[in-house]
């Protein structure tokens, strides 16, 4: 096996990590240039001015995971319906064939995985990639892992398998109360710098962990600020406190296991936080387990399809 | 005891009614200057322009209800703490002085109702008139009656008095999700009029029951479209029902008793449906609510303050 040009191409961004026979990282690029970023046709042009170097390289192969795959990507990766693990995937991978002619056959796009609970379906992409990472990380063939962010996933995995998985829209909904409801009008300005107010946050977790839901745990931010007991700084740390707390009050935690949490450092860090107070522990990982998840998925597809 | 110029003067319209010695309407008339059009100082000329004519009947007063008292309103009626009573709001009525001379002593403001839960405090104003009004058309002393809109109230009574009530965000979150979140690109323009469906609503009702938040509820309209089961104006009704739901859903909701819902009629009546479906019955009451509370107030006013 060659080196591996390993992408994680989503909505607002293309983090991109040449790794070595073994995995480990030689290389780091990163590029506002997301999906949402990019015309219809315009992603080969992209991938040549970001990374294309890397691929002069003789037998580097490059593998790519997130949004590159949907309906508005690059080339559409049809969803890898659950249970869903490295077999699967690896044997979904869907090549980029409108690649530049000395690319062909060497770049290929991570299928995303869907299941379905009462007749609803569910979707990711990308995050697939981080799990299977993480699971090969840490040596685990089970387990929860959340990976929080705009719309939080819940992975539910079994015997190496992803079983079942859940999204939650917490990031965004935290996003629209913090920009765009009443609530802002007794919150910092949404772009200024707010140092995180520890006390504030777990008070906010300690609320939703007990209450019944969001919509109504809200408005104390409002009559907080209104009777003059938590300042502006503070309550905007007391809300992400409510948006997360309300995340895990509606998740069954694993009393006693631990929850893989797979994400940037400061938000994981604060789900770690919040789980602490439910009573559950967590792992952290971040960039790397993007990076490991398709190194395992390419070493996968590379057992399942040797090279003629 | 004379005419009674009823005013509900909310942040987004000035509702106001002419009522004869029973608290029969004699006329009406609505304008959309709320307090959020009104400059600070601007109030009495607004007054004016809307209703002066009716005060210039001899011995007509004139009691208002609603965000006129805030802080930002005419003048600011100070809350009035849970539990609250035609004794306790008819004492704490506040003067308008600020009013023209020959207006003096004949128009009030309502106070609004305060409560507190685990150091969290709560806060209504014009709700409490609203249900006052509902327990005298009603006959009743007892019970729980719900308010539905931008932010809902649901407001606990025992023995006549306001012992307790909560604010429920349902209203702005199914606007946000409407509008700003990325549910918006599944669904009609957030302007178009679209017709109910009363089924999708009814699933999305149901859907809510048996979930356990509506920041993972929410994701299913996105997935739905996605997934090509549901039309976009099939899921507006779906994602009303969504919300509804979930306001349902956190509620201790008094099976075998029922439920007072007071409201624009559209609103009230999916309010209704929904409370059907949780196996609730609900009571529809409107306007009527609101004209009738000013009435009993300002009834009980006067007999603890008989004019000189």
């Amino acid at each position: 096996m060659n080196r591996l040009l390993a992408i994680d191409w989503g909505s607002t961004s293309m983090r991109a990590a040449l790794l070595d026979e073994a995995g480990a990282v030689v290389a780091l690029r990163s590029t506002p240039r997301g999906m949402l970023t990019i015309a219809p046709g315009g992603f080969a042009e992209v991938f040549e001015a970001q990374v294309g170097d890397w691929m002069d390289g003789p037998g580097t192969r490059c593998l790519m995971a997130g949004m590159v795959g949907s309906k508005q990507g690059w080339v559409e990766a049809p969803y890898c319906a659950c249970p869903a693990g490295l077999d699967e995937i690896a044997a979904a991978l869907q090549a980029v064939v409108e690649a530049r002619p000395s690319r062909r056959g060497r770049i290929a796009i991570v299928p995303g995985v869907s299941c379905e609970r009462d007749g609803v379906p569910d979707v990711m992409r990308g995050e697939e990639t981080q799990v299977f990472g993480a699971l090969d990380l840490l040596g685990l063939h089970d387990g929860l892992f959340v990976l929080p962010g705009t719309h939080s996933k819940w992975v539910m995995v079994e015997g190496g398998r992803i079983r079942d998985f859940t999204t939650v829209m917490s990031g965004e909904l935290y996003d629209l109360l913090r920009r765009h409801s009443i609530l802002s009008r007794s919150l910092p300005p949404a772009d200024a710098e707010v140092a995180h107010d520890a006390a504030a946050f777990e008070r906010g977790v300690r609320a939703a962990l007990s209450g019944g839901s969001l919509l109504q745990t809200a408005f104390s931010v409002r009559t907080l600020a209104l009777f003059g007991r938590m300042s502006a700084e503070a309550l905007a740390s007391y809300l992400s406190g409510l948006v997360i707390g309300e995340e895990l009050r509606c998740r069954p935690l694993p009393r006693g296991a631990k929850v893989v949490i797979v994400g940037a450092p400061a938000l994981a860090r604060r789900f770690e936080r919040a789980l602490g107070i439910a009573g559950v522990a967590g792992v952290l990982l971040g960039d790397e387990a993007a990076w490991r998840g398709l190194h395992v998925i390419q070493a996968r597809a590379s057992a399942l399809f040797p090279e003629a």
